[in-house]
């Protein structure tokens, strides 16, 4: 059964589900970042963006002079994370992905260049990290490229687990506006990430 | 008559084609630039991309589970300048254009929100800039932000005239690795910019 304005039958029975926040359900994690980001620039705060997602073109249509349709493409993995910029100052650059596991979040999402990326601008003096959000228990992190980085390093495993995000990442609220204030944690936290 | 190598016959009569450098001929700004970010980042000098091309994607295929062919997209506006990235913990962002003319700069080229965020990121503490080649001259330049939004303040002018550049703008010089070191050009004048 659907319900109106995207919300959708709860069917987690689990303990924690007398805890969720039901406002963001049928906002999708990039939707809310997008509109997070707009008002970041509409308030002048800050200048990032999401990167188109990278495709390629083999075939193209000029059905007119000034007018170019793309009749074949492909996507191809992204060589960086999607969103980066500006914001007082200092390159920002994150990766945001949303898992329903309700334990761990799989490395299997983030591609192997991806994480060399975020080391790069980690070691160049940039603030990189991941947004993660566990789409089921409505719990979204901050995870600072250096602790994601450590983590790593130090494990074999394929997957961060939720408790780690619990004791280790910085949880996100909720908000209005903007719906995901993640420069906030950014300002409180500026030393650490 | 076509040329090896990407070499197309001289026509040009005037009197600059003596002074004319061949070697980039048949590669474009944009090839050169990839290529000079990928050294950079080669080197571990800096982490700077271009940010692929938008579309809106309006038809889709999934001929198989994990086989996704875009059927029809469009190519739409960029909200942003091309490419950025991070440099020695600066934030770098920068629009570049080619032009054939041998007399100015059209500003039909770069777009009113492309102006603004160039103006944005000037005005957050990152460093923003043009770089500008004239192909049939064989000059390309890199116009700073304050240059550039000096210019558009103070006239009303619809394009930047060939003389505006070599007066005011950084002409960048070709070279081998990489092939276009506009980082020199940061390096030298990082106050300025």
């Amino acid at each position: 059964m659907n319900y109106p304005n995207g919300i959708k039958k709860q069917t987690n029975t689990s303990k924690l589900t007398t805890n969720i926040n039901y406002k963001n359900r049928g906002m999708t994690l990039e939707a809310e970042l997008n509109s997070s980001n707009e008002y970041y620039r509409k308030i002048d705060k800050a200048f990032i963006y999401k990167k188109p997602t990278p495709i390629k073109i083999t075939k193209v249509d000029y059905p007119s002079r000034d007018k170019t349709i793309i009749k074949e493409a492909f996507f191809t993995i992204p060589s960086t994370t999607d969103y980066n910029g500006l914001y007082n100052g200092k390159y920002i650059d994150f990766e945001a992905k949303e898992t329903a596991s309700k334990t761990a979040f799989s490395l299997a999402n983030i591609h192997p260049h991806q994480i060399k990326h975020i080391e790069n601008i980690f070691n160049h003096g940039g603030i990189a990290f991941l947004i993660i959000r566990f789409t089921t228990l409505n719990e979204t992190y901050l995870l600072p490229a250096k602790i994601f980085l450590d983590f790593l390093n130090k494990t074999k495993r394929k997957s961060i687990p939720i408790i780690f995000f619990r004791e280790k990442a910085y949880k996100i609220k909720d908000g209005y506006r903007p719906r995901i204030d993640y420069l906030k944690i950014i300002d409180e936290n500026i030393g650490g990430i």
